[in-house]
This record gives C-alpha cells, structure tokens and sequence, in this order.
C-alpha cells in the first residue's frame, strides 16, 4: 500500500503541480482545501475539478471563520481593493497576505496527518516568483516542521512528519514545465485573487501577472487564457 | 490604552487562571474558545462564563470540524473511551491526546492576533502536573514563537509575537492558589473530559484526578466540589 500523504489544494498552479508531483511518487494522496472568505472561492470548485484529475484519494474542504483573516484583502469582508498591475518586484509584503495563513494550513494539515496516519505533508510554497508573503520560505517551513515535530506525538516518539515543498526554489515557468511533463492540464487552475462575476480571470492581480509572465517564460500557451 | 492580548480559554483551571493573569497584568484581552467536537462540550458554556466574571473585552468562539480530530478519545466521534481512574504517572501520552491541538489553537490565535493588532498571546499551558501532552512543554512553545516570528508579517517586521505560558512550571496547587490570589472563583470552571448527562464531572478522568490533587496540596476546598 502507498504511503499515505497529505497535501494543501488551493486550485491554483503550485498546489495543483505539487499535487501531481505527489501523485507520481506515489503517495496516496488525501487533499484539503479551505475556504475562509477569500474573494476567489470558486477556487475551490478548482481544487474539486484536479481532485477528479488526479484521482487523488480523498479531498475535505474546512471551513474558517473569516474574522480570521479579516485584514487581507483576499478576505471578501475586509473591505479592502485588491491591488491592479502592481510591480511585483516591489519587496514590500501586499495588503493580499492573510495573517498566518500558512500556519494556519499546515496546522490543519498536521492534525489530520496525524489523525490519519500519515507523516508527509505537501505544500506548493514557492521563494521565487512569489508575492513576497513570509510563510512562503524555505526558514519558515523548517521551523513549521522542526516545530510540529515537537509538539505532536508522533513527533515526539521518533515518527516524525516531513513537510514537502518540491516547488520552493522553482520558477514559475519551471513548475509550469514540471506540471506539462507531469500531464498535468492547466486549464483545470485559477490563479486570480479577484475573478470577474462571470468567473474570468481579472488578468492584473498579482497573480495573474506572475501566471502570466510564467507561460510567457516557458514559451507554453496557457490552456485557461481561452477561458479568461 | 491597555496592550491588546489574545488568549486561549477553555473553561478549565489553567486557562481561566491564565486570563485572570492577563487581566491583572492589564492586556485588553481577547479570548478564543474551540469547538472541536470534545465530549465536554460544556466547558464553552464555562467559557462564557469566565469570559463575564472577568470582563474580558470579547470572545470568539471558533468551530473546527470534528474529523480532524477524529483519533482522540476526547473526540465525541471516536469511539474511544476516556480512560477513568488512570495512574497519572504513567508516561505515556494517553489516548485523551489530541493531534496537534495546541498546535492549530494556537495557530487560530496568531492569526486573529495579527488580523487585530495584538502581539501578546496568553496559553494555560503546563508541563508539571499535566497529562504528558507534548504540546505543553516549554521546548514545543519555545518552537512555536519562533515560528510564527518568521511566519507573518509583523514576525519578520520586527513586530514580534510572545507567546505567554504564566503557568508552564508551576504545579497544579501553586496555580489554584495563584487564581485564588487574584480573585478567581474556580466554582466557574470545569476540568471534566466526561461529563456526566447532568453536567456534573465524572471524577476519574485525568483532568479530575488532577484537579482533586491539586485543590488536596493547596489545602483549599473545590468551589465546585458541591456541584460535583
């Protein structure tokens, strides 16, 4: 029987990528999505549509209060605009960052790990083409992981959990080709933070730009841009 | 103005002695309380009530979906049975264990922490007379702040979260006599994981056993010995 994994789906290109990466060595694969509030939670009807394609085995959605994360302006009651063409060089971090949200992800993850019996967790986090957002780096996870190995039981009894980013030091444009060579199809993700009401993709959110400059920087056509 | 703090409160002895510390030391407290599906679902009602007896500024009850964690005997879904009349010096981590509980409670605090301002959370947690949870050892807390410092945003801006555990190194009698010191009314909390249908406790647990023993060593009767 394959070992068991679990693995944070967002319904974007890194989480879906990750996924598939995950699928092809082998893991059984147990998703989980949230949905918090965020403006883009038709990415969970993403998420549902890669967990068909990738015949992962298992997928719970939880739910998050969204006075939670009520500062981000991913957050739909926040109040707060979504920031346009935005030069995404700037280092300063985004009014986009929700407050420990990758914390607050791999908490879930690491308690239904444990509940479940599995010890690997999968994340898309990514350093490179990102948004600058602090619980994207590779400091973070070592301390998530060094952290939930002190503070669960199986932790501390030498079972220790690993938590996987096989994207953190990629480009967008190399995840993109690591997900073409791994079959993935794109046009299953989203990536926008603001979706137009008829679903389209806004096309000037941060991440729509680094999707975007992605394709352009692997020379693929995106298959969601006929969508958008 | 006071110095904002969010702070755990379960409606047992530890977190309620937890927020009348806080409270004395002048945060504007906040405080969160889980519903996770716990058998001594209860204790939220305490909750509330520690929440009017030491006018804390709000209360945030959050639910988590009760699968996650499903392997606890502390879960009404599991199916397991807390174990009654336990020798508490046995140290093994006992089935009432719950995956990665504070880890996720603590991660909702951070975020509501960040999301409102506050820097100061407060955790009831306690490494002497104590289950043998590894979640509430100072080694585990230690990791869980540094963590969260490179995780958010106030973290890596400088603006650091303290993550306070007035009682980790005290007994059981010495924080009963803390509480008694600042006023607190024990006959409001409830430490039971089993309650009986009518509310009262069931006196055999660990949470039981532990609560007698401490009121025996501080000399002083249980305010809540008659509801009992």
């Amino acid at each position: 029987m394959n070992k068991k994994a679990v693995i944070l789906l967002s319904g974007g290109i890194d989480s879906a990528t990750t996924a598939a990466k995950a699928v092809k060595d082998g893991f059984n694969v147990h998703a989980v999505t949230f949905s918090y509030g965020q403006k883009h939670n038709i990415e969970i009807l993403y998420a549902e549509r890669l967990v068909q394609f990738l015949k992962i085995s298992s997928h719970i959605i939880i739910e998050i209060s969204p006075e939670i994360f009520l500062s981000s302006a991913l957050s739909s009651a926040s109040g707060l605009e979504i920031p346009k063409n935005r030069d995404i060089t700037d280092s300063e971090i985004p009014v986009t960052y929700v407050p420990g949200r990758n914390i607050l992800f791999l908490s879930y993850a690491l308690s239904y790990a444990e509940t479940t019996g599995a010890r690997d967790i999968f994340i898309g986090a990514n350093a490179v083409d990102y948004s600058g957002y602090p619980d994207c780096r590779p400091e973070f996870i070592r301390a998530f992981e060094q952290m939930a190995n002190l503070g669960t039981k199986a932790g501390v009894s030498g079972d220790k959990f690993t938590i996987h980013t096989p994207l953190i030091s990629l480009k967008k444009s190399e995840i993109i080709r690591m997900g073409i060579s791994l079959g993935l199809d794109y046009s299953l993700t989203l990536s926008c933070y603001d979706p137009l009401k008829d679903g389209r993709s806004c096309g000037r959110c941060d991440s729509c730009i680094i999707r975007k400059k992605g394709f352009a920087e692997a020379c693929i056509i995106d298959p969601a841009a006929n969508r958008d």
